[in-house]
């Protein structure tokens, strides 16, 4: 890196960094020193939190006491209403211990094979976390309004992509292309939320 | 019968028309008029709500029609704190749709694998209702509280009884026998509730 590391977002995924990086200079931010967990060489975590504020917060402070600099993470999930906002923090591992997303998608339509139209509504949530060196936390959170298909649609996106819906749009974000999905995502909400507190950081 | 029928309970589970009829007769009801749906050749009913109350309204509402007499239904289900009270109404088909004790145990416990001792919180609920010909409605629900394990333990009752210990216990719902159970059960407190009610109402 030509440049010295100021911020540190707990993530191996270039597009995430790149995602973060854009929202970030939109706030004036120069974001030369925003590199990722992969730039560190940064630590496995085990997400043993309860709520997507808690292993955001998990993610981050472990990259800020192995780096020594300011780490963002964000954690996200799929919520439904019905489920008293299950699968949650339990999105990625809902149809067991293998990471399989067609199988989580095929479990969650069978559970709510019998909930009719008027009790689908779901949400995508992102907790994004923020902390420093000198102990300062703050968590903001993304939430993107929708509702559950019957059936999965679309090819793009991960996860359960295929049966979320979002208010106001008539396309599965799995049919979104990334730029679209990234326009209105719940993990961009919460990292425009962060982007006003860590632009002041950096200054 | 050798009895006109007074009030019917939908359920052609003899136990718990003996259990209903226990609860009752222990509020000096005079419960020879109390029947089963299996004694009224009563109808079967979709579970479309997305309650336990809404269930039990459902069926005891189905039987008010076919029958003309007043009566009463039980939801139940599992509901795990850091699930959001899931399984919830959709604790009979967690595994799919294929009615499968064994399987929706272990696919809870899949799910909850990294969740700590401190996070295990759950509770078995009841609503019960009861629905008289001229629309009246009452719903009281019975909670017992406790905590979900991390192992199937015991042989005895149902569902997921072998992962539930009530507060105050130290054993599994399923280690207990059915005389012990019913004495604390969420059923048992529904019912109980509803007892002052149907006998109001029957005498």
């Amino acid at each position: 890196m030509s440049t010295q590391p100021r911020l540190v977002l707990a993530t191996r995924n270039q597009h995430k960094l790149d995602e973060l990086r854009a929202i970030l200079a939109a706030e004036g931010v120069d974001t030369a020193g925003v590199v990722s967990a992969a730039d560190v060489d940064g630590p496995d975590v085990q997400e043993t939190g309860v709520t997507f504020a808690e292993n955001a917060l998990l993610k981050a402070r472990a990259l800020v006491a192995h780096t020594g600099l300011p780490a963002v993470a964000d954690d996200s999930g799929f919520a439904v209403d019905v489920l008293g906002g299950s699968p949650g923090v339990f999105s990625v591992y809902w149809a067991g211990r293998q990471r399989d997303d067609a199988a989580n998608n095929a479990l969650l339509l069978a559970q709510l094979e019998d909930v009719g139209p008027e009790h689908r509504g779901a949400q995508f949530v992102c907790a994004g976390a923020l902390v420093t060196p000198d102990g300062r936390e703050e968590v903001r959170e993304g939430v993107v309004r929708g509702r559950l298909l019957a059936e999965p649609v679309g090819d793009g996106g991960f996860g359960y992509d295929p049966l979320f819906v979002p208010d106001g749009h008539d396309r599965s974000y799995a049919q979104l292309t990334a730029a679209q999905k990234n326009a209105i995502s719940h993990r961009s909400r919460a990292f425009r939320e962060l982007a006003p507190l860590i632009a002041e950081l950096l200054a």
